[in-house]
């Protein structure tokens, strides 16, 4: 198997990754923060761990403002539902992935809370002017994604974060897309609520997600219980990472992911950053030469994330997955849980396949992708 | 370490699982159900087949009816809050977990929901009798524990069952120290909301936890986003289990989970429960020789399940689990995210310490624990 589906989840895993998650459920299998005996505050300790090093990552102001979670879309609903208020307002971007939006028309449904989506645009100042133009009286958040999971566009979360800055409006990013990919500083760059997955570009296993909050942001709970802290207490702590984390956490995910990111630092991420842009590059200089298939969008390394949607003519993303699927070649095609980006590029129709990379590929699964669709391409299947 | 924390956490797990966690990430590490190509489709095919042993083992009307969480605690969240009508009431025990106070506490916030708390009887039929009383005409649910984390008291579930029938009121139970130790069947049991964690008595790991959803309960979604299914829509979707399960989920932690229910149905949960009371019996008959122990309740494995909280005369269940560790000894002692139970007990000034047992545990662990508290009893120390 030629596996390109990287921005569902990353595959394979680093050895370290894998080892961990199975070590994990004999050196540190006991519930952490619950008991006050050696192997329990051993495990707690082994979180703590990765806390920190997820907090000097993405430049949080302390290690408390890391919470875990199930995965980005439990992450983005904590803080959108966190930061809503009746009446309230939202601005979103035009490439939203379904974690985003499906909140936001679950929210909307009562009319109590209203969204506006803005165009992005090639120009980035003139994305920030369409952002800026939504910002009302009542608008409670800005939620926007960092990178396109369809099409691979990088938004200006920067140039965003001063915008938040400038209106005083909470600012929450959607780096399902971006974590681990690019360089992210949510203290440099005015971000609110940091969401993301453990199981992509920081190379974790899946079931674990990650909500990275600002000191200055106070977020309502959409989930209450247990926490280990303030047990008399029938009302939820106050304080972090208690407030967001109720019942028992994954807790073989998260060491493990602590190992993902120690695979990332090792193997600094604009290194795999470059490798990875390479291999896209040299897709998309092979499919310019080719009639048959179809490409959505100019790949530059400054503005897309590694990623490449395309299609063969007169097929579907799904029939174009689907034939390289024979080959042995691992990529998605559909929809990818995002009808507004398939709108704004106009492929609502049709869906696209999705080729996407990691640490992990080589020139030779790309050589060996783009033989294949050479392959099809002249064959009668097309 | 002898390890006697069960009711936090099973440890070990069974080997199989330990295997399948490792094994999945290589063998089942593609995102299913968002993908055609072949690891994608047997990702799906393997959760698939842990929610219908899921389904068969606890009586749900099919395979699609289970949903996989984070942890128990999402569990009841879910099945509370998606129950909730404005102006709403519930009922529930005095033995409560803070998963489901508060909760319930939260939604009360803002005076648009009440409910009542009612006295667990040593007379199920009185206990029944009490839930009756606190029912009204805009009574929602009733949310009960099936079995206390902290003393282990069973709750009267069938004639419960028998009682939200009656007023056709949904049952939501907590199963967290039930699930694969008492017999449950939610179609037979007239239980709406089954929720569960699966890294207890299901052996799994941390991070999997169940709600399963009779046919005809119809809840509201806390977390929306994308499922894979229906992606062209900005509408969470209606049927099971997508529109309860969004992002990634943890599948080799739910593959894990899978060989936990294996190990079960291999090992028969009756012929782990006889074990288990059987451990915690001869303990509890110690116990009673012991002028220095307090032991709260009076075993009897067909009101309790094999929990046993005790404190060391004048001492905390903080310092008693403490005093315990020094041996070697892993148990948890303080208040077990529990204010309810120790209220009802007597015990909200000093918390227990809890023995919890499983499947892994042996005559010669009680033995070990027995000879350490006579120890500490005979010593200076207390």
């Amino acid at each position: 198997m030629i596996y390109l589906d990287n921005s569902a989840t990353t595959y394979p895993k680093p050895q370290s990754v894998r080892d961990a998650l199975y070590q994990s459920t004999i050196s540190f299998g006991a519930n952490p923060g619950r008991g006050g005996y050696r192997m329990s505050t051993e495990t707690a300790s082994q979180i703590y761990k990765v806390r920190e090093n997820l907090a000097e990552m993405f430049g949080a102001e302390s290690e408390e403002n890391v919470i875990f979670t199930l995965n980005c879309t439990h992450a983005l609903n904590m803080a959108i539902k966190g930061l809503v208020r009746k009446g309230g307002h939202a601005v979103t971007s035009c490439l939203e992935h379904n974690s985003v939006m499906r909140p936001l028309e679950k929210l909307s449904e009562n009319g109590n809370f209203s969204y506006d989506t803005v165009r992005v645009s090639d120009d980035d100042e003139k994305t920030v002017r369409n952002f800026e133009r939504k910002i009302r009286q009542n608008t409670s958040f800005i939620v926007c994604t960092y990178a396109s999971n369809v099409f691979g566009d990088i938004l200006p979360i920067k140039k965003l974060g001063l915008l938040a800055k400038k209106y005083k409006i909470p600012l929450i990013v959607d780096a399902a897309q971006a974590a681990g990919i690019l360089d992210i500083d949510m203290k440099r760059d005015n971000i609110s609520c940091l969401c993301m997955p453990g199981h992509k570009g920081l190379y974790g296993p899946a079931g674990t997600g990650v909500l990275l909050l600002s000191d200055d942001t106070h977020l309502d709970t959409i989930v209450e219980g247990g926490t280990g802290s303030e047990s008399k207490s029938l009302i939820q702590p106050s304080f972090l990472p208690d407030r967001f984390e109720c019942g028992t956490q994954n807790t073989a995910g998260i060491i493990a992911l602590g190992k993902g990111i120690e695979f990332l630092k090792r193997e600094k991420i604009s290194s795999i950053h470059d490798r990875e842009c390479f291999l896209i590059e040299s897709l998309y200089g092979n499919f310019l030469k080719d009639k048959d298939v179809i490409v959505y969008n100019k790949f530059d390394r400054k503005k897309f994330v590694p990623i490449l949607s395309f299609n063969f003519a007169d097929r579907t993303g799904e029939e174009t997955a689907s034939l390289l699927s024979d080959y042995g070649i691992a990529l998605r095609g559909g929809f990818h849980c995002n009808p507004m980006a398939h709108e704004h590029y106009g492929t609502l129709s049709t869906g696209t396949a999705r080729v996407s990379v990691s640490a992990f590929n080589r020139k030779n699964d790309i050589n060996y992708l783009i033989n294949c669709i050479n392959k099809i391409a002249k064959s009668k299947k097309v």
